[in-house]
């Protein structure tokens, strides 16, 4: 595929500008989101961006790359064309949100809130941590981030179960349950982590019913906001099936004044941090696939399908 | 050797003696650290405890077994009968030590704190985290502590330096410094984590010189107290030498209400908790060694050279 005029937009655009190679040899266009036409979108054969703009449209792009890992902006109820190819940033977003993770749980595990408050009490209240090492933790997506994100967590000792569509076997996890099976994949755990894209299967499927399953677990969401429903997570919280609730995505962000979640002792707020794509990654993750695709390579591991997804 | 008689003391004589195994086949006086007699040390053939009692001498014992990793309490500034053999409890100091240090890493570089006052506003700051990934640990001591320490770290992707007496190499650090060039080893460290017995070579340690050469880094203490100086370690928080202190232990225990360290925002104090004893651990240590010894097997991991100290 040849790729001549380009869009890129999004929060970034200008810093993407600067960190442009020279002889690069296209045509680009740099635009803040709000600036991107119904013209630039008739002109250009590629997109990229965190999501569509209000121009956007698929009747001439042929390539749509999307600057974060997660595709739903583009796809989750939206027509899309088949002929026009999708690709994602991949990068370390396992490795970061793995860091994530591991920060809130060892938080909890080592009890950096009461030792916080006795510190400003002057007081030595010696009760030791728990251990991380041989808890039991189940990671709802086996995708990159997932593996990346069981690879840390195994290395540290503890015993990792996966949930996917179909429950195939994979690297650094016990045990792959199917989506089918995911109350038995979550009744045992010390943790439960959602990794997973949004889609038709992924929509508010941390409900009443899944939670229900959980017997005291910490829920982490490092996936999408949509996946989780805010008054089943503080009914769980409050019937003690959740004993912690770890949110850094929400269906909508900046999560709203009105919340209560802001408010709730057993729920971190975090503003959307965990998996931030940074210029480097952004612009070296386009590039690569440009050059993958213009040398004619069939196999792009960061392509998405469309109808399913992700 | 053979042993009859035990003296088990320390904080956990209780749990111990409920835990004995039955059938054991010894003699054995479970007893409060103030309760150790004279008789009793002259009818012992061996003494099991975190430290010295005031009744404790060397004269009829024939083996001590310390109930913590530490043992100075024995050995630092206080003279050994040659003749008597003195181990430590191993277990699984490591990995505690490990996760302890990773969530002091992780909460600092996922900003809980700033997050945390963020939703108490509830303010939506997207200020993303920064990586432990690449980041460079200098690791203080080398034995089974330091290794797993290291292991951890490396793991999760850390470039991990060492620092030992004679700077051997070890496993899971990239290289590793002798004391000697102490200096040059910390200099580009973003953490420098202490394990380190206390010995002649570590007392004061941590001081204005070696403290000058750090560069921001966050220092974190699990080793011992004395090897810390407080004056130089403020010295070094106010002239940026260092970032952030995460202090585990203290010369004095519990820290006097008096000590500055309580109120500083970039300190934090825990009250000797990194590495707990479990009785679980405290028991099948003291037991393999038991057994080890009266099968008459040559080479215990957990003997202690009362000369070196550790």
């Amino acid at each position: 595929m040849q790729i001549e005029n380009i869009i890129i937009t999004g929060r970034m655009y200008r810093e993407l500008e600067t960190a442009w190679p020279e002889g690069a040899g296209k045509q680009v266009r740099f635009l803040a989101e709000s600036e991107v036409s119904e013209a630039d979108m008739a002109w250009a054969d590629a997109y990229v961006g965190f999501k569509p703009v209000p121009a956007f449209h698929l009747e001439s792009v042929r390539w749509v790359h999307a600057l974060g890992a997660g595709v739903d902006a583009f796809v989750y109820r939206k027509p899309w064309k088949p002929d026009v190819l999708l690709t994602r940033t991949t990068g370390s977003f396992g490795r970061k949100i793995g860091e994530y993770c591991l920060g809130h749980m060892l938080a909890e595990l080592q009890r950096h809130e009461m030792f916080a408050r006795s510190q400003s009490d002057r007081s030595w209240r010696p009760v030791p941590p728990q251990s991380l090492s041989g808890s039991r933790v189940t990671v709802m997506g086996t995708g990159s981030v997932g593996q990346e994100l069981a690879r840390m967590l195994q290395a540290l000792g503890v015993q990792v179960s996966g949930v996917s569509m179909r429950g195939e076997k994979k690297p650094y996890m016990d045990h792959v349950y199917p989506i089918s099976r995911i109350g038995d994949a979550v009744s045992a755990a010390d943790w439960v982590i959602n990794t997973l894209p949004l889609t038709a299967q992924t929509d508010n499927l941390f409900g009443s019913a899944l939670f229900a399953r959980m017997n005291g677990a910490g829920f982490i969401n490092v996936g999408r906001g949509p996946s989780v429903d805010h008054a089943a997570l503080l009914e769980a919280l409050d019937k003690g099936h959740l004993r912690l609730a770890v949110l850094d995505v929400f269906e909508e962000e900046p999560l709203p004044d009105a919340s209560p979640l802001w408010q709730r002792n057993d729920v971190r707020v975090t503003p959307h941090v965990a998996a931030v794509t940074s210029v480097e990654e952004a612009l070296s993750g386009f590039l690569d696939t440009l050059r993958k695709l213009e040398a004619g390579e069939r196999e792009l591991a960061n392509r998405v399908d469309p109808a399913r997804g992700y």
